[in-house]
Protein backbone atom coordinates (compact mmCIF):
# COMPACT_ATOMS: atom_id res chain seq x y z
CA UNK A 1 0.00 0.00 0.00
CA UNK A 2 1.07 3.33 -0.83
CA UNK A 3 2.27 5.88 2.16
CA UNK A 4 -0.30 8.66 2.11
CA UNK A 5 0.67 12.17 0.96
CA UNK A 6 1.80 14.20 3.22
CA UNK A 7 -0.52 17.18 4.16
CA UNK A 8 1.82 20.41 3.73
CA UNK A 9 -0.95 23.24 4.78
CA UNK A 10 -4.45 23.16 4.99
CA UNK A 11 -6.36 26.71 4.71
CA UNK A 12 -10.15 27.73 4.53
CA UNK A 13 -10.69 29.30 1.72
CA UNK A 14 -14.31 29.82 0.97
CA UNK A 15 -17.27 29.38 3.61
CA UNK A 16 -21.21 29.93 3.29
CA UNK A 17 -24.26 28.54 5.86
CA UNK A 18 -24.18 24.82 4.88
CA UNK A 19 -20.25 24.55 2.99
CA UNK A 20 -16.93 25.22 3.77
CA UNK A 21 -14.05 25.08 0.81
CA UNK A 22 -10.56 24.39 2.07
CA UNK A 23 -7.02 24.40 0.10
CA UNK A 24 -4.66 21.56 1.18
CA UNK A 25 -1.33 21.33 0.42
CA UNK A 26 -0.24 17.68 -0.63
CA UNK A 27 3.47 15.97 -0.85
CA UNK A 28 3.37 12.97 -2.32
CA UNK A 29 5.47 10.05 -1.93
CA UNK A 30 7.35 10.44 -4.78
CA UNK A 31 7.67 14.64 -3.99
CA UNK A 32 5.27 15.80 -6.16
CA UNK A 33 3.57 18.56 -4.65
CA UNK A 34 0.14 19.77 -5.15
CA UNK A 35 -2.76 22.42 -4.13
CA UNK A 36 -6.38 20.38 -4.02
CA UNK A 37 -9.73 21.83 -3.00
CA UNK A 38 -11.78 19.71 -0.83
CA UNK A 39 -14.63 20.68 0.94
CA UNK A 40 -14.27 18.38 4.16
CA UNK A 41 -16.40 16.32 6.06
CA UNK A 42 -19.75 16.89 8.02
CA UNK A 43 -22.36 14.58 9.10
CA UNK A 44 -23.19 11.21 7.08
CA UNK A 45 -26.54 11.24 5.92
CA UNK A 46 -28.34 8.11 5.55
CA UNK A 47 -30.49 7.18 1.84
CA UNK A 48 -33.44 4.80 2.70
CA UNK A 49 -34.70 1.51 0.54
CA UNK A 50 -38.28 1.40 1.70
CA UNK A 51 -39.68 -2.41 0.33
CA UNK A 52 -43.50 -2.36 1.11
CA UNK A 53 -43.04 -5.94 0.07
CA UNK A 54 -40.71 -8.29 -1.30
CA UNK A 55 -40.91 -6.71 -4.71
CA UNK A 56 -42.95 -3.19 -4.19
CA UNK A 57 -40.22 0.02 -3.91
CA UNK A 58 -41.57 3.40 -2.10
CA UNK A 59 -39.31 6.31 -4.17
CA UNK A 60 -40.39 9.32 -3.85
CA UNK A 61 -40.74 12.37 -6.30
CA UNK A 62 -39.10 15.83 -5.06
CA UNK A 63 -37.57 19.37 -6.32
CA UNK A 64 -33.57 18.78 -6.30
CA UNK A 65 -32.52 22.38 -5.62
CA UNK A 66 -29.22 21.63 -7.25
CA UNK A 67 -30.57 19.83 -10.56
CA UNK A 68 -33.40 22.09 -10.28
CA UNK A 69 -36.05 19.93 -11.41
CA UNK A 70 -38.23 17.33 -9.75
CA UNK A 71 -36.48 13.60 -9.61
CA UNK A 72 -37.54 10.47 -9.04
CA UNK A 73 -35.68 9.03 -5.89
CA UNK A 74 -35.36 7.54 -3.10
CA UNK A 75 -36.51 9.21 0.95
CA UNK A 76 -32.81 10.71 2.71
CA UNK A 77 -31.66 13.26 4.78
CA UNK A 78 -29.03 13.73 7.41
CA UNK A 79 -27.97 12.42 10.40
CA UNK A 80 -28.12 14.77 13.19
CA UNK A 81 -26.22 15.12 16.13
CA UNK A 82 -26.49 12.16 18.67
CA UNK A 83 -28.85 10.48 16.18
CA UNK A 84 -27.80 6.67 15.59
CA UNK A 85 -28.12 6.26 11.92
CA UNK A 86 -31.03 3.67 11.85
CA UNK A 87 -33.21 6.35 13.94
CA UNK A 88 -32.52 8.46 11.70
CA UNK A 89 -33.36 6.65 8.45
CA UNK A 90 -36.66 5.61 10.48
CA UNK A 91 -37.83 9.55 11.42
CA UNK A 92 -36.97 10.74 7.87
CA UNK A 93 -39.39 7.47 6.51
CA UNK A 94 -41.59 8.60 8.72
CA UNK A 95 -41.19 12.41 7.75
CA UNK A 96 -40.98 12.18 3.96
CA UNK A 97 -43.18 8.42 3.28
CA UNK A 98 -45.57 8.40 6.01
CA UNK A 99 -43.81 4.87 6.79
CA UNK A 100 -42.26 3.29 9.70
CA UNK A 101 -40.15 0.60 9.64
CA UNK A 102 -40.00 -2.56 12.37
CA UNK A 103 -36.66 -4.06 10.30
CA UNK A 104 -33.64 -1.26 8.80
CA UNK A 105 -30.27 -2.14 8.57
CA UNK A 106 -27.11 -0.58 6.98
CA UNK A 107 -26.24 -2.52 3.53
CA UNK A 108 -23.50 0.12 2.43
CA UNK A 109 -21.18 3.17 2.97
CA UNK A 110 -20.82 5.26 0.00
CA UNK A 111 -18.39 8.31 -1.14
CA UNK A 112 -19.88 10.47 -3.35
CA UNK A 113 -17.67 12.91 -4.83
CA UNK A 114 -14.18 11.18 -3.32
CA UNK A 115 -11.91 13.61 -5.41
CA UNK A 116 -13.37 16.70 -3.92
CA UNK A 117 -16.21 16.08 -1.32
CA UNK A 118 -15.39 14.16 2.13
CA UNK A 119 -18.95 13.61 2.69
CA UNK A 120 -20.15 9.41 3.45
CA UNK A 121 -23.75 8.45 2.86
CA UNK A 122 -25.33 5.60 4.24
CA UNK A 123 -27.71 3.25 2.30
CA UNK A 124 -30.07 1.84 4.62
CA UNK A 125 -32.61 -1.24 3.50
CA UNK A 126 -36.10 -0.63 5.11
CA UNK A 127 -38.44 -3.42 5.55
CA UNK A 128 -41.66 -4.35 7.75
CA UNK A 129 -42.91 -0.70 6.98
CA UNK A 130 -46.36 0.28 9.10
CA UNK A 131 -48.39 3.77 8.57
CA UNK A 132 -46.73 6.48 10.61
CA UNK A 133 -46.14 9.49 10.16
CA UNK A 134 -44.46 12.51 11.23
CA UNK A 135 -43.98 16.49 10.96
CA UNK A 136 -40.91 17.13 8.45
CA UNK A 137 -39.98 20.25 6.96
CA UNK A 138 -40.82 19.97 3.77
CA UNK A 139 -42.17 22.82 1.41
CA UNK A 140 -44.91 20.43 -0.28
CA UNK A 141 -46.63 16.68 0.98
CA UNK A 142 -44.17 14.75 -0.93
CA UNK A 143 -45.61 12.42 -4.03
CA UNK A 144 -45.17 8.82 -2.92
CA UNK A 145 -44.45 6.57 -6.29
CA UNK A 146 -44.51 2.53 -5.47
CA UNK A 147 -42.21 0.76 -8.48
CA UNK A 148 -41.89 -2.77 -8.97
CA UNK A 149 -38.39 -4.25 -8.06
CA UNK A 150 -39.27 -6.61 -11.20
CA UNK A 151 -39.32 -2.98 -13.34
CA UNK A 152 -36.18 -2.12 -12.81
CA UNK A 153 -35.08 -1.72 -16.18
CA UNK A 154 -37.82 0.67 -16.70
CA UNK A 155 -36.88 2.95 -13.81
CA UNK A 156 -33.10 3.03 -14.90
CA UNK A 157 -34.77 4.52 -18.31
CA UNK A 158 -36.63 7.74 -16.62
CA UNK A 159 -34.13 10.76 -17.29
CA UNK A 160 -35.47 11.40 -13.27
CA UNK A 161 -34.12 8.67 -12.18
CA UNK A 162 -30.51 9.51 -12.47
CA UNK A 163 -28.45 10.08 -9.20
CA UNK A 164 -25.26 7.72 -8.81
CA UNK A 165 -26.21 6.79 -5.11
CA UNK A 166 -29.80 5.73 -5.39
CA UNK A 167 -28.98 3.46 -8.63
CA UNK A 168 -26.58 1.92 -6.78
CA UNK A 169 -28.95 1.24 -3.61
CA UNK A 170 -31.07 0.10 -6.07
CA UNK A 171 -29.05 -2.68 -7.26
CA UNK A 172 -27.01 -3.77 -4.05
CA UNK A 173 -30.63 -3.98 -2.65
CA UNK A 174 -31.77 -6.26 -5.53
CA UNK A 175 -28.24 -8.24 -5.40
CA UNK A 176 -28.68 -8.59 -1.65
CA UNK A 177 -32.53 -9.92 -1.83
CA UNK A 178 -31.42 -12.16 -4.48
CA UNK A 179 -28.45 -13.60 -2.03
CA UNK A 180 -31.02 -14.32 1.00
CA UNK A 181 -33.43 -16.02 -1.55
CA UNK A 182 -30.54 -18.18 -2.30
CA UNK B 1 -46.58 17.13 -13.59
CA UNK B 2 -46.27 19.34 -10.28
CA UNK B 3 -45.12 23.34 -11.70
CA UNK B 4 -41.84 23.93 -10.77
CA UNK B 5 -41.12 26.43 -7.81
CA UNK B 6 -40.26 30.04 -8.55
CA UNK B 7 -36.83 31.77 -8.39
CA UNK B 8 -37.45 34.24 -6.50
CA UNK B 9 -33.59 35.38 -6.18
CA UNK B 10 -30.27 34.04 -6.56
CA UNK B 11 -27.02 35.28 -5.29
CA UNK B 12 -23.35 34.45 -5.15
CA UNK B 13 -22.41 33.83 -1.62
CA UNK B 14 -19.45 31.78 -1.66
CA UNK B 15 -16.43 31.37 -4.28
CA UNK B 16 -13.15 29.98 -4.35
CA UNK B 17 -11.17 28.63 -7.11
CA UNK B 18 -13.04 25.76 -8.14
CA UNK B 19 -16.34 25.95 -6.23
CA UNK B 20 -19.14 28.36 -6.47
CA UNK B 21 -22.05 28.24 -3.72
CA UNK B 22 -25.59 30.21 -4.59
CA UNK B 23 -28.14 30.85 -2.64
CA UNK B 24 -31.78 30.14 -3.87
CA UNK B 25 -34.92 31.45 -2.56
CA UNK B 26 -38.07 29.41 -4.35
CA UNK B 27 -41.36 30.00 -4.26
CA UNK B 28 -42.95 26.68 -4.31
CA UNK B 29 -46.45 26.00 -5.83
CA UNK B 30 -48.46 25.63 -2.86
CA UNK B 31 -47.05 28.97 -1.95
CA UNK B 32 -44.34 27.65 0.68
CA UNK B 33 -41.06 29.47 0.37
CA UNK B 34 -37.27 28.30 0.63
CA UNK B 35 -33.90 28.90 0.69
CA UNK B 36 -31.46 26.73 -0.38
CA UNK B 37 -27.89 26.38 -0.86
CA UNK B 38 -26.37 24.87 -4.26
CA UNK B 39 -23.20 24.45 -6.29
CA UNK B 40 -24.34 25.36 -9.83
CA UNK B 41 -23.26 23.36 -13.05
CA UNK B 42 -19.67 23.61 -14.30
CA UNK B 43 -18.67 21.02 -17.03
CA UNK B 44 -19.74 17.77 -17.08
CA UNK B 45 -17.56 15.12 -15.85
CA UNK B 46 -16.96 11.51 -17.78
CA UNK B 47 -16.38 8.12 -15.88
CA UNK B 48 -14.69 5.71 -18.11
CA UNK B 49 -15.57 1.66 -17.59
CA UNK B 50 -12.45 0.32 -19.51
CA UNK B 51 -13.03 -3.78 -20.75
CA UNK B 52 -9.97 -5.14 -21.36
CA UNK B 53 -11.53 -8.02 -22.18
CA UNK B 54 -15.42 -9.58 -22.12
CA UNK B 55 -14.53 -10.22 -18.01
CA UNK B 56 -11.45 -7.71 -17.31
CA UNK B 57 -12.05 -4.46 -16.21
CA UNK B 58 -9.39 -1.92 -15.33
CA UNK B 59 -9.53 -0.04 -12.32
CA UNK B 60 -7.20 1.98 -10.77
CA UNK B 61 -5.95 3.45 -7.54
CA UNK B 62 -5.33 6.54 -6.66
CA UNK B 63 -5.43 9.51 -3.65
CA UNK B 64 -9.02 11.01 -3.34
CA UNK B 65 -8.31 14.80 -1.94
CA UNK B 66 -11.87 14.24 -0.56
CA UNK B 67 -11.69 10.98 1.29
CA UNK B 68 -8.19 11.75 2.24
CA UNK B 69 -7.29 8.40 1.25
CA UNK B 70 -6.40 6.21 -1.55
CA UNK B 71 -9.28 4.75 -3.39
CA UNK B 72 -10.05 1.86 -5.64
CA UNK B 73 -12.15 3.21 -8.43
CA UNK B 74 -12.50 4.22 -12.60
CA UNK B 75 -10.50 6.98 -14.47
CA UNK B 76 -12.13 9.76 -14.72
CA UNK B 77 -11.71 13.42 -15.30
CA UNK B 78 -13.64 16.50 -16.73
CA UNK B 79 -14.56 17.42 -20.23
CA UNK B 80 -12.36 20.51 -21.35
CA UNK B 81 -14.20 23.04 -23.02
CA UNK B 82 -14.59 22.49 -26.56
CA UNK B 83 -13.84 19.07 -26.22
CA UNK B 84 -16.17 16.15 -26.96
CA UNK B 85 -17.05 13.68 -24.55
CA UNK B 86 -16.08 10.54 -25.55
CA UNK B 87 -12.68 12.80 -27.10
CA UNK B 88 -12.22 13.01 -23.27
CA UNK B 89 -12.75 9.88 -22.14
CA UNK B 90 -10.64 8.54 -24.42
CA UNK B 91 -7.75 11.36 -23.62
CA UNK B 92 -8.39 9.96 -20.07
CA UNK B 93 -7.93 6.61 -20.52
CA UNK B 94 -4.27 7.34 -21.96
CA UNK B 95 -3.24 9.66 -19.57
CA UNK B 96 -4.27 7.32 -16.33
CA UNK B 97 -4.05 3.85 -17.61
CA UNK B 98 -2.33 4.04 -20.96
CA UNK B 99 -4.90 2.83 -22.95
CA UNK B 100 -6.94 4.00 -25.84
CA UNK B 101 -9.72 2.58 -26.35
CA UNK B 102 -11.44 2.03 -30.29
CA UNK B 103 -15.20 1.69 -28.50
CA UNK B 104 -16.44 4.21 -26.77
CA UNK B 105 -20.28 4.74 -25.67
CA UNK B 106 -21.94 6.37 -23.46
CA UNK B 107 -23.85 4.05 -21.01
CA UNK B 108 -25.51 6.55 -18.62
CA UNK B 109 -25.58 10.51 -17.53
CA UNK B 110 -25.74 10.68 -13.56
CA UNK B 111 -26.42 13.46 -11.12
CA UNK B 112 -23.95 12.43 -7.94
CA UNK B 113 -25.94 15.38 -5.36
CA UNK B 114 -28.79 16.30 -6.44
CA UNK B 115 -30.11 17.97 -3.80
CA UNK B 116 -27.11 20.41 -3.94
CA UNK B 117 -24.86 20.09 -6.53
CA UNK B 118 -25.73 20.74 -10.48
CA UNK B 119 -22.99 18.20 -11.72
CA UNK B 120 -23.58 15.47 -14.15
CA UNK B 121 -21.30 12.53 -14.97
CA UNK B 122 -20.95 10.82 -18.34
CA UNK B 123 -20.73 7.00 -17.63
CA UNK B 124 -18.74 5.96 -20.56
CA UNK B 125 -18.07 2.15 -21.67
CA UNK B 126 -14.44 1.22 -23.67
CA UNK B 127 -13.55 -1.35 -25.13
CA UNK B 128 -11.38 -2.17 -27.88
CA UNK B 129 -8.42 -1.25 -25.85
CA UNK B 130 -5.26 -0.57 -27.61
CA UNK B 131 -1.71 0.61 -25.82
CA UNK B 132 -1.45 3.99 -25.90
CA UNK B 133 0.34 6.56 -23.28
CA UNK B 134 -0.51 10.39 -23.15
CA UNK B 135 1.45 12.58 -20.26
CA UNK B 136 -0.84 13.77 -17.80
CA UNK B 137 -1.61 16.07 -14.56
CA UNK B 138 -0.76 13.35 -12.08
CA UNK B 139 0.90 13.77 -9.37
CA UNK B 140 2.27 10.25 -9.40
CA UNK B 141 1.86 6.99 -11.17
CA UNK B 142 -1.58 6.07 -11.20
CA UNK B 143 -1.70 2.05 -10.33
CA UNK B 144 -3.81 -0.27 -12.74
CA UNK B 145 -5.61 -3.05 -10.83
CA UNK B 146 -7.16 -5.23 -13.17
CA UNK B 147 -10.44 -7.13 -11.80
CA UNK B 148 -12.45 -9.90 -13.25
CA UNK B 149 -16.55 -8.89 -14.01
CA UNK B 150 -17.05 -12.59 -12.52
CA UNK B 151 -15.72 -11.24 -9.22
CA UNK B 152 -17.93 -8.43 -8.40
CA UNK B 153 -18.71 -9.79 -5.16
CA UNK B 154 -15.57 -9.52 -3.78
CA UNK B 155 -14.77 -5.91 -5.22
CA UNK B 156 -18.09 -4.81 -3.52
CA UNK B 157 -17.10 -6.05 -0.64
CA UNK B 158 -13.83 -3.65 -0.07
CA UNK B 159 -13.92 -0.74 1.85
CA UNK B 160 -11.92 1.31 -1.05
CA UNK B 161 -14.59 0.85 -3.49
CA UNK B 162 -17.42 2.88 -1.78
CA UNK B 163 -17.82 5.20 -4.54
CA UNK B 164 -21.67 5.52 -5.47
CA UNK B 165 -20.89 6.65 -8.95
CA UNK B 166 -18.19 3.16 -9.54
CA UNK B 167 -20.60 0.96 -8.30
CA UNK B 168 -23.54 2.11 -10.67
CA UNK B 169 -21.44 1.74 -13.51
CA UNK B 170 -20.09 -1.31 -12.74
CA UNK B 171 -23.74 -2.71 -12.18
CA UNK B 172 -24.94 -0.88 -15.42
CA UNK B 173 -21.72 -2.55 -17.57
CA UNK B 174 -23.11 -5.43 -16.15
CA UNK B 175 -26.26 -5.16 -17.00
CA UNK B 176 -25.78 -4.00 -20.42
CA UNK B 177 -22.69 -6.55 -21.37
CA UNK B 178 -25.56 -9.72 -19.92
CA UNK B 179 -28.26 -7.80 -22.55
CA UNK B 180 -25.92 -7.92 -24.80
CA UNK B 181 -24.89 -11.66 -24.69
CA UNK B 182 -28.80 -12.24 -24.62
Amino acid sequence: MRQPPKILARHLVARSRLFRVEEVELEFANGARRRYERIPGGRDSVLIVPLLDPDTLLLIREYGAGSERYELGFPKGVVEPDEEPLAAANRELQEEIGYGAGRLRIIARLSLVPGYIQHRSLIVLAQDLYPSRLPGDEPEPIEVVPWCLSELGALLQREDFDEARAIAALFLTQRLLAEERG
